[in-house]
């Protein structure tokens, strides 16, 4: 097995996420074993056996999810978007490199053709070795993966996409571009009218400026934005943020347009969606809504 | 200082909430000092100063509160009960030795009379060298505190109360009567028609099966029952689940009676609840809503 700087971070058989992006706490699984650890162009990538959470990927020593609860995460990024379009046909994942996102959009019976930009294969690779039931997004028949800069792609795809999904790692590393006002702006570009995004968006907990400049970074392009947070526990704070933006000023983010039916979400195998848990996503704490609504 | 056995957990300057109620994963807080470690007769009470969430408040080695973050659970166990009731006059809580509830429960307008009954002198002690924000809830004009057994206490004060609130620490160690079903009988006997409890209630994310059964034993006694969720990001899994339950089998307790205009809320200075999370918070995923309602 090669080896990577992440694995310094387990210590007497303990994962500890310690990272300079949330001083004074950290969160931690209990490992049985190291599946992997490679460093790819762009990052260390690490795969853990744990103990009660399933596998976990670990990519520059923060963890991006574990079998145990990445259903939250992948569903909210997937149908709090794709819910509040009319008919969202092309969807383009930016990130996503697990394969999570795909299988959850696939799922949506509007969407016709979802094309996938991430950067790097090794996490791919890694995925599909040792978390299958993620990596099964890449078999999608409605799916075109390419390995490349979802910046570069972008520039070069206007007006293709309904729903445009970026599901990155955070603001420092190899996708702090993600969340750049030009970003924004490039999104808003490779939308059809009446499209919608969605991105990863931090914890208010944590750091509320940088959730607060993202969003208004999101706000110069989008004219309809909101803030939504989904219950992640394995993520710091046990809580994850999305930014969600519509082009056309008069969208509902909050209310879904395409409503799952209590025999489809047996269907569908969700476990964490529901067209209530939408809506309730975007009410917000008072402190984040003073922070980001004023 | 007297010493406690929650120093062990303390580790290269780290403390580490490790405990078979949650195996596989834990949460760690930066110590900059031990402020008090003391035993009690009914268990260990350490405050830690750290780094970034202010003091903390630590028994028998579980985190109870920090000062960063305690509004959150103080505010939702203590407005999701008294917004549902139309005349909250008369309340009772159960633990709550930081103060934490009582400073809250005092800021409704329509509480006129509130009791509380702590078993452990020593944890308000603690509250009140340690945690002044906290313990100033004992202030509070309309509070009259007793250091005593709340079983015992409720045994002999029947139809006198129209909330009770139960802020106690988890199922195992010195409260874990407080979610038998005898607990849940005799909260019904305390209460006056019309009333409405709210119990503290673990995590959903953690072990659903103690939650279940929790909800089960309130449903015995209770015609109307709900579990609510909040995040609060120093709790295991980073939120808290609270038991709701009243009398009046026509109560909907996921419309508040009471609404905290957004003056009161500035005036109270509430940084987490309001009428809207009132509602969003009994909003469950679906693994949670299909084991807790079926």
């Amino acid at each position: 097995m090669e080896c990577c700087d992440s694995v310094c971070l387990i210590k007497d058989g303990w994962f500890r996420e310690i990272n300079d992006m949330w001083p004074g706490h950290y969160f931690a699984l209990k490992v049985d074993s190291v599946l992997s650890c490679v460093k790819s162009d762009y990052q260390d990538i690490m795969v853990l056996k744990t103990t009660n959470h399933g596998n976990a990927l670990i990519l520059d020593g923060v963890i991006q999810c574990t079998e145990k609860d990445e259903f939250a995460y992948q569903e909210m990024i997937a149908f709090l978007p794709l819910c509040s379009h009319p008919n969202p046909e092309r969807v383009l994942i930016v990130g996503g490199g697990d394969g999570g996102v795909a299988r959850e959009v696939d799922k949506h019976p509007l969407v016709k053709k979802i094309v996938q930009i991430e950067i790097d294969q090794k996490v791919i690779d890694a995925s599909k070795k040792y978390l299958p039931n993620m990596a099964k997004g890449f078999n999608s028949s409605k799916l075109e993966l390419k390995v490349c800069d979802g910046f570069e792609y972008m520039k070069c795809h206007k007006n293709e996409f309904d729903v445009i999904i970026t599901d990155s790692t955070d603001p420092i590393g190899p996708a702090s571009a993600l969340f750049s006002e030009s970003y924004f702006s490039l999104l808003k570009g490779a939308l059809r009218s009446g499209g919608i995004i969605c991105s990863q968006g931090g914890t208010a907990w944590n750091d509320i400026e940088t959730v607060k400049k993202t969003l208004d970074h999101c706000r110069r392009h989008f004219k309809e934005v909101r803030y939504s947070i989904a219950c992640v526990p394995t993520y710091p704070t046990g809580q994850n943020g999305f930014f969600v933006g519509a082009l056309d000023g008069n969208s509902d983010l909050t209310t879904p347009k395409f409503k799952f039916t209590d025999a489809d979400l047996e269907k569908y195998e969700l476990k964490y969606y529901n067209t209530q848990i939408h809506s309730a996503s975007f009410v917000l704490p008072n402190f984040a809504r003073k922070a980001l609504y004023g």
